[in-house]
């Protein structure tokens, strides 16, 4: 273990002495920001793991920030719009000019700002070249903005957004081009939004957005105009391993809470951890966890020595969202009918983990996109 | 088809004209009684399908009720109480004197009144031999109530409650005996009860009882004391069926909502439903939502016979869960990251088809029967 | 159960007394023809079945047949040419000539003589539309037969074939013409064919053939020329459920030969049957197997009413081959490492029950036209 | 990658390019001895791996070996035996005296000898407590052997055997004594074998024993007497290494030969790979066969370090089985009719990675020991 892995370790261990899994429930049944957490997160460092000293960072590699995750998420306090700031923040660092990075990067380390990230429309799905807002520059500079999206994490509560939009119409000779990437002001003029219902008891709102004519200023564009899907791209390997990270730690949670129920049922004498039924197939979520683990962490060891890892994270993805599947299930049938009762804090992981087959990406594509890197067969969808 | 089942079949589609599923979906969402739907069910007589005329009913075998949930749920028309309903009159039809019959059975015809169902305790689950809720006789012979009882549905908007309790204590050489079953007025002093929190968007709030020195009249009991298991027993295959009825109906639902989109969506150009990885998982579901509604069937005409179906139905019980749960699954896997939006109306079923793989009771009780009375392997819990 | 029923019923039963598994099994281990297995065929008229009295047959319906199978297949008597004669008859009986019927079908009756079935070549699979054996009509009427078949069961030993063969090219206006059906000597010069190794321990041979340059006399030809996809697909629903028959059967042999065993192994002490992981999927497999005899059933009795049954006998399809498979596995899991002992004869069902997932039709072709047929989703393959 | 390692790819891939698949398929479906493999194994020093100098080895650690294992069967190049010999090698570096090392090792390097390995027997399976063949101490020093052995690997090709036998009876006060490991020369009077028909196609054959009245010299035991099963356990971590080699390995292999296939195979005019039920589960056999890959390397550098690994190598089992099974089944699936055609030589990968899940050890024993360490869940068998 790195001298800045066992500071991370000590940083979540303190977290968890003070922050207990009940409040973040609470705040996720109320639909309630868990500013106890996020408190935390500020006052400890975390927040400000993974940016530069230089922008008032605390510096880090991505497998310290996958290490946290992946501690908070096995006592599940979870804090969704932490990772939403880290992949906002991405593209900031490695795009963006320097005065944007002065400007922008600081507050989000220290909790007074952070990002809400906008790419998901109803009718693009995982296929980003398929996003309708867009983005068209005027005679002055600025951008005038229109369209929407939806599943935005905290977006009202946010004061900045990343936003993608289309700067130029659909180029079938480069289907790359044509998109941009923009920090937008949360507060301008012609922006509205309105809360969706997410069954997911999760703290943060997650909000469905209008952008009506807004006017964004010159400066407000990421990088270079029309190269926002390589943007994007660039920091996918990184998103798909924090999301990683929360699959592993959920799943470790809910197989510590089913395995500390197995071994106190006992509507027939023994406990139900006993029959094979119930301890089988806990034991085999635990060892893909592992297993999913393992890939995990290595995968950032490649990331952060600079080597390619397009291929282990898709492997990553699947395995954690699977493994944190297969725990969820098992939990809720070792709780029986228990397990639907809301109070028991079982059901939001269920929920969780079949989300998390489908986002931030669907595992179908994922799959696909394996079997043409890894076994060479043709595109499938 | 029969004449009766052209009957209901009739009802169910006048109900199905008038009453939506956005408006019971709502209900659910809100904890709201769905009014309008008990209104159908009291104006077109469904509620009083299974009772005899003479108690004010419009008789109709097992198959026809079940026919009748069957079809109501394949529009994702729930009414949980309606089956709670069902489930209570039964024991008093074939165990309560004429008295009893005559006071309580007429007014569950009319909606009048209605009958919750209290069995499940905090610590039996699946093994009704363990309960503690207590009903001691009084040498005036009344019942003395004590224990309290947890997921029962509706209890408080009930008129009465069938409620399980122990009359004497548990005999070692012969578990069978000691339970008793009684008819309660819910306004009875010394009642309480909690509402649970239960995250299955269902109109109906569960609730945690409590019972304080409640004092039963002696006319309360029902059958004969201390054979309550027997006449419990009597009533599960009906069970079974009702709520394989509901297994079916709703896992049709949400394929054909599954279908639905999957025809429309096309982020890459070409519909889901052209992939296979959503396409065969469908019809896998749908094959064995057919394979479990035959069997359902069937066991409800051997049942209307008067053969044994213990095999049957809970060969149903496995079929008709696992295939509801199929259906959930792809469903929930192809709305993608819609799946988790409350207003989809995707999630609730969901959730409702893992719950019923452990309730009303657990898969794995049900395949230890069939291990035993089909193949004759030795107990195995 | 009908008259006829009974009486097939009896027959099975007077055939299982004088032939056991364990002579089967060993003609199979040896590639042997199971002589006494087919003269109890032909002693007790089963093999007669299904075909008109007026050519020799016993008459009978298809559920009549379909019953013999499941039930000699529950002792593992298999005998597949018989099933080979059945499929063959069938398009005689339906489109050929009065002189044609009673010169080929006669002697199906009594065993004298037997077809073999030609169709699959190795690169057309499930396609037939792509194969490549010509029979190309000469002046003087009769057709020269080119090209080559694989996987022809016992062609050698049979006396006949019906063969498929494409009588003009592949018309891209009208696919479904151009391939017509024919009844081959099979000692005809020009005809070749050798054995191939097929590991499945079953009785009958299957070759690869090659026709060079055969000549078909002009009656050869079965049904109209051009028009042999419809003649193969009349009977292809008959197929299905022949199929399921075997697969229903065998998967209630191993369950009952894995059930033996997990009640007397017992390396820890207790019985392996008492083990959940054990006797659970043994349930499970139980319960899938009934549901798809009874869909089985069902369709068999709505095919003898004359009534559609192409979305039932593809379901059966995949029920059956997935319930054998279920079976065979934990068949193989229970038998442990004495599974691949092929003494332990468990082994030749473990890899018939995947061979008939993907033959003769693979399950991947038939989810896709469920999915098209009982869900409206679009083609997708 | 380190110079050991580096030095066994290239030993691999010399034997690699001078021996192929198809000899080594060819030696198995005839049951032969692979003499030309053999000879590389022993030409090329890989079967002097993991021995010491001293007794003619070449040293090498652990992972040497699993990665040799690993390199070949991605080619399917099996040599079971080697194993065997590797497995049998192990108690007699850890345990045997100096004179036996000197006398029974250095033969085992170059190919003179070698050892199999007798433990299992019919009724005792997994549980080698229940073993009942027994090697009495006689007066003058020796050992009466009586009893017999199942599934012995080449017992009479090789010219000793490292046998398991009770020396004293069964202790109820400590359960893991009685037990002692002794080498017996395979051609002592009193031994006799039958060979057994094992389907796996495997070029060795498996032979049922049976000692009758078999002297064995004093210095036949290895280790103290009665010590017996702590000396098996304390390579039992290796033997599921080298299993799990195996099985990775030829996990790739079949996983090749599908994808190669799926790319060209095109009954409908695209090739089936482009098919997602084809092309996914290849990728998730692939994602899992490379976890089960990581934690099994590593695994191997932690067991070189001398820590602790029993939990981790019981999860590669896990994890390395039930990857190639998938693998395999995919394979078949993909390979449709084809797949039972031996000379496609997919059919016998199929039948050893449903065996390798309940061989040298079940799987289900293996999850309750990860239940019971990893979750502290309680014994459940």
């Amino acid at each position: 273990m790195s001298e800045s892995q066992a500071a991370v370790r000590e940083i979540c261990d303190a977290i968890i002495k003070r922050v207990d899994r009940a409040y973040v429930a609470e705040c996720g049944r109320k639909n309630e920001f868990p500013q106890k957490l996020w408190d935390m997160w500020v006052d400890t460092g975390l927040l400000s793991m993974g940016l530069p000293e230089e922008f008032g960072g605390a510096g880090g590699s991505l497998k310290d920030i996958v290490l946290a995750l992946d501690l908070l998420h096995r006592e599940a306090l979870l804090l969704p719009i932490a990772v939403t700031n880290f992949m906002s923040r991405e593209p900031i660092m490695h795009y963006a000019t320097q005065a944007q990075k002065e400007r922008y990067l600081p507050p989000t380390a220290t909790g007074e700002e952070f990002f809400s990230f906008g790419i998901t429309e109803p009718d693009s799905g995982t296929n980003t070249f398929k996003i309708k807002t867009t983005a068209i520059r005027q005679p002055d500079g600025t951008f005038l903005l229109n369209g929407g999206k939806t599943y935005q994490t905290a977006f009202l509560e946010s004061s900045h957004c990343l936003l993608v939009a289309r700067t130029s119409p659909l180029d079938s000779e480069d289907r790359t081009h044509g998109i941009s990437v923009f920090i937008v002001d949360t507060t301008l003029p012609g922006i509205s939004a309105t809360p969706m219902s997410i069954g997911m008891y999760l703290p943060e709102q997650q909000y469905q957005t209008y952008f009506d004519n807004v006017v964004l200023p010159a400066d407000s564009l990421v990088g270079e105009e029309g190269k926002g899907l390589s943007i994007l791209f660039s920091s996918l390997n990184s998103e798909r391993l924090l999301v990683a990270a929360m699959n592993v730690g959920q799943a470790d949670y809910v197989l510590k809470r089913a395995a500390e129920y197995a071994k106190v049922r006992a509507p027939f004498g023994v406990p139900i951890g006993s029959y094979q039924s119930i301890a089988h197939p806990m034991a085999r979520a635990k060892t893909y966890v592992e297993a999913a683990r393992l890939m995990m962490y290595q995968a950032c060891d490649k990331h952060d020595r600079g080597e390619s890892v397009g291929l282990d994270v898709n492997m990553v993805k699947i395995l954690s969202s699977e493994a944190f599947k297969m725990a969820a299930e098992i939990a809720m049938t070792t709780f029986g009918g228990a397990g639907v009762d809301v109070s028991q804090d079982i059901l939001p992981f269920y929920i969780a983990a079949q989300n998390n087959t489908v986002a931030p990406v669907n595992n179908q594509i994922v799959l696909s996109f394996i079997a043409e890197k890894a076994l060479g067969l043709p595109k499938c969808y």
